[in-house]
């Protein structure tokens, strides 16, 4: 496929290369963005080089690639450099922060979710999760409170500033979904709903797509599926892997470690990862994030309830706010070494228990690594204990 | 299953022991190991919660657990703490340094040995692996140089001062293999080969067996196969992740990232990952090793070839020297973070290529991260560049 | 939860069921269905025995049970017995008759379906497949002929008599695919959609949905899915079995064999198998699809195509009609033994090329087979050669 | 790889092709078997073909093929048809016979032994398994009866005339083993075990050896693995199937239908399926068994013991002997319309139950297949029931 990305170009520009094109290939596509229009190009007889060298020297024309993967828009060659995508005001997924977004599985109620809130927002989080409507394997479970709550996120996220992301299971919520959250989640139940993203790539807000990895979706797949938001015009999809299944029965699921830098690796899309899902254990939640994080990760989706044991789903899963707390500030002294930033550095993410040193260590579930942390970590420690 | 530790027990305080436990249980087995005797028992009636706590307060009883696992000897609450697996004088895995063990796939001659040898070594690598008797799918490919691949490795290991690590495929090259080396390693494929896994268990050298875990292996059949060992007596087990069949299309096997904390969970051996049967690709095994020592593995065991393009076996999945010595140098800046060490850290391992800052990061295969490192990694880098 | 199923009851002994459970127990659902209404009920304390046998004693109520599956309306202990659904005047898919829809990926022009129908029904065919709405990888390739589809399903409908099974994609064009097919086919990506699933429980025409197990789906979890359609009130689900992923390198999909068995031990539901997706290449697909009959299934799902080289989508595993006839012909030789009959035996199932004995065997793909079927075919074959 | 297989050849005519293929290739083996010799060759430049022809004309030489795949001598295109291993008097596997090796998982004692060989081979069973020294995932299980379990065997073959099978664990008892079994069986666990394999292919007895495929390999690995033991002279392998790591969580494996055609249409050699590991619970072996017969395998491996609920090993998957009478009666039903035969086709195998008709059909576990069987069926019942 021949991807010709056009940026601030004029309509007649447009139509001098699209007519190029058409003389050598067949046009597959007409996407446009915020920025430009991007087409794409089907050859019959393969022979596309000459006619790609001269459409680069074309007016208008800001990068013209050829793709050999099923992926094409999503695909690493089809921009220059990795993709940052903005959420809010001061926040962008992809860039050098590494962003966390932390909160309950399912929208409880007003309090839960602001004591969520202001928790996660307090270690360093800087979106709220919380699913409205929840897609449950039985039709007898609790389904999420569905338009109450999304008003109780829309709530929250005055209240608190907190961008919000929020799960859509199918078109009917849209328009509200669309009208409430900061980024919308496509779980991976629907990783594979072309008709959902379809819709999705058709928004006119252009809203974010948090696009989860489905349980079965090769890598291959995954990228496709983004295609199908970006064919539609909407450019700003964010991955999330969670986990496949595998042949592990100590986890939910089965996160590949190599699954990170290898998507990394394909594609100019910011990549997430969802540690609780791929844990089912809240016990190894700490130790998936970090690794996430060191692999090439961008982010973080991450559960947090303020009483698991009460929780309405996935309560094994989901981390204490105090736990999570003390998962912040070892990630916080992680990221400068990979040249990430974590929330706001010049205020340290504390520990809130005020743990000596050797709790600064990343913690396996049988702890046992020794106390004595090196200098690297002293700056950051001592701006929050003050010693 | 009930478990009785005695250390420095005499003889007469272990038949006191034995003929109580015989009064109430199934004695299951009697453990010989370096510094005493480890005795099993199984109740038919499950009350062993009294005798239990008799034979704690007897005079030469060390531990008294009680044990739900199929796997008894290798689970966590049979030793009091972590273990740590002595391999030489100076050299153990398990204990606060993360002991990285490099080298090629299989010993080709002399000059490739000593020659990737020297790189390792210097690179901080603190063992040398290398396959005398190599596994290979078909029998119409080399196999190894056999007797000669172990006069090689004896030569290189006088020489540099090097532990040597390398496969044992059956109990005729054992005498052989186990006069060569300093750990014998158990490749995937004999993971569950009991009856080689109790010869080792028997070795009057108790030599240091590094078990790696089966394509196709459970966490809970991984620590039953390290009981075969243990329970002839040899209590040196360290246990190796290196992936198993998965879903991923990307990688040769799938490291389930969950596996490394919920191992370390499970037992007290040391635990090392080889990030390059994981990833199948050099490209991705920075990240893998990186993540892997976060995540709470104890070191790892990775390819490393003089020159990989030639190499008889594993050529893409080799990492070139320099590249190695440049995820070193990445490694010993993140283990300090950890309460780890890497090789000597007051000479901490340069980047070869004297690199800037923004190299220091961990680089994923398209790189794209920042160059700008934060103060943590200053110091080590100074000393590195004299900058 | 305890399963109340009422038929032909008056609103008066609806009315006082539902009294007596409430007042024992919570009521999670009231499920109608053509015949009558299914109350589900969920006990606080579990001491629901009691009122079970009080309730099995009034008017109106036709079975209690008791369900410890997550999944209710699709247990096994749901029904009385096996469940037949009615997909049009004298064809219904899970009794006797063993039922064979065929046909090809998608719709691609009236003449392609006209040839292929006409084919697959004079092999034995009971009803005819092809999409309409085609979910593809990726965004860029064929999506079917979508409205037109549907029109050239409806003309082939009516001019051969034959059902029509055809894909959803979205709840769009719901109404349009209602109103075109006999039974409407859920594909794997969307066989966790419970947006979708909801929208076709609460479907007036209470039309067939033919729901496959999705590619990383658990056989619990399939089930689940299907409650979501029972749930709103439609009763008519045929469950398609065509394998997850798996560790199979050699196939498409691995279709773990025993879940054919273990499926029909767990539900009423009536069960097809799809040997195409399964297998992936045609070859396979008639060794599959006997095994299939073998092992339990009530039906298939096959892929032919007049023209396979020629195919807009799955060429590969398409079987020619020459080919799928054949593969008739040996089922129908082998249901007898099995009790089912498939089409019409009074007319058996030729082989189109007439071949001799040997070729009635059901032929691997290296053949080797002995030539000399015994007598029990001898029947079938005379009628159909006339020897 | 050029493979040459020469029969009844002059040690001058082995030496003229040698002598050819060496000026025009590298030898990569010289394989003797019971009738010849096998000559490999690999070339350095492909140009192969012209040297295959001249070397199809010369003397001796019976097979000239080019193989493409990583394993040769057990390929297809190895062998002018299909292999049939002759285990005994009267007993080979690969034939037209369908052939059934059934018993319990281990040898508990002579009784059972006697009880259950009795039992089996009334049913129609033509060989005994049993396992002297067993695999068992901890060290701290019963591990098998030994030498003593062997004494056991010997004296039932001697008795029924039965040919027995055996587990091989490992070399120290290769001659112990070999000299009392008929077919030496290697385990899932050692499937890639090359020591054990090497050395079954060098025994002088080239007794039979049935290979088990593991849990996590590949059919090209399993096959490759097939060539370790042909390679050493050894030609008599028997392929077994048992199940993979897979998706299913309700199977102890998933035996991917799809394999036993592929497998099939790959080699040469016979192939059985072991459907009481696959299933893991009996109620699902008949299922399995029979779909095994339709995909194309040569045989079964069952577990039967003659009281399950006393088993020391494996009492969830073993039929009792009544359940695998039944089994083997519809098992001899479907057999001739395959175009093979069970056991002695004039006696065929009883219902010892003397069920009517409608159990004739395969029995799911829930069964509710129609009791009217058709003609097709009637005369073995006839001959059977005396109706």
């Amino acid at each position: 496929m021949l991807l010709v990305s056009m940026r601030d170009a004029r309509a007649a520009e447009v139509r001098a290369v699209e007519a190029l094109l058409r003389s050598h290939a067949e046009v597959a596509a007409r996407v446009p963005d915020g920025a430009g229009v991007t087409l794409l190009a089907r050859s019959s007889n393969g022979e596309l080089a000459p006619v790609a060298e001269r459409i680069g020297r074309m007016p208008g024309v800001a990068r013209v690639a050829r793709i050999d993967s099923r992926y094409v828009l999503s695909a690493r060659e089809a921009a220059p450099g990795r993709t940052a995508v903005r959420v809010d005001e001061g926040l962008e997924v992809g860039g050098r922060e590494f962003v966390v977004i932390a909160g309950p599985c399912s929208v409880e109620s007003g309090p839960q979710m602001r004591a969520t809130a202001r928790a996660v927002a307090g270690a360093g989080a800087r979106a709220l999760r919380g699913g409205a409507f929840k897609p449950r394997t039985s039709p007898f479970s609790f389904q999420g409170l569905g338009e109450e709550g999304l008003a109780i996120l829309a709530d929250v996220r005055r209240e608190t500033g907190l961008a919000v992301v929020s799960e859509l299971l199918g078109p009917r919520s849209l328009e509200a979904v669309d009208a409430t959250v900061d980024v919308i989640q496509v779980g991976m139940r629907n990783a594979l709903n072309y008709s959902l993203l379809k819709e999705l790539g058709r928004l006119p807000s252009r809203r974010p797509v948090l696009l989860k990895c489905g349980i079965g979706t090769s890598l291959d797949e995954f990228l496709c599926a983004a295609d199908y938001v970006l064919a539609g015009g909407n450019p700003n999809v964010i991955l999330c892997l969670r986990g496949t299944v595998g042949f592990s029965q100590e986890s939910r699921c089965a996160l590949n470690l190599v699954d990170i830098p290898a998507l990394r690796a394909r594609t100019h899309l910011p990549i997430v990862v969802d540690p609780s899902h791929a844990a089912g254990r809240w016990e190894f939640v700490p130790a998936v994030a970090a690794s996430a994080l060191v692999a090439g990760a961008d982010g973080l989706l991450v559960e947090v309830h303020h009483d698991p044991a009460a929780a309405l789903s996935d309560a094994d899963q989901s981390l204490k706010p105090s736990r999570f707390h003390r998962m912040m500030h070892r990630l916080s002294l992680l990221a400068p070494v990979l040249g990430r930033t974590i929330a706001d550095l010049t205020t340290p993410v504390c520990d809130p228990e005020g743990h000596p040193m050797g709790d600064l260590c990343l913690e396996a579930p049988t702890a046992g690594l020794q106390p004595s942390c090196v200098a690297a970590a002293t700056t950051a420690r001592e701006a929050c204990h003050g010693e």
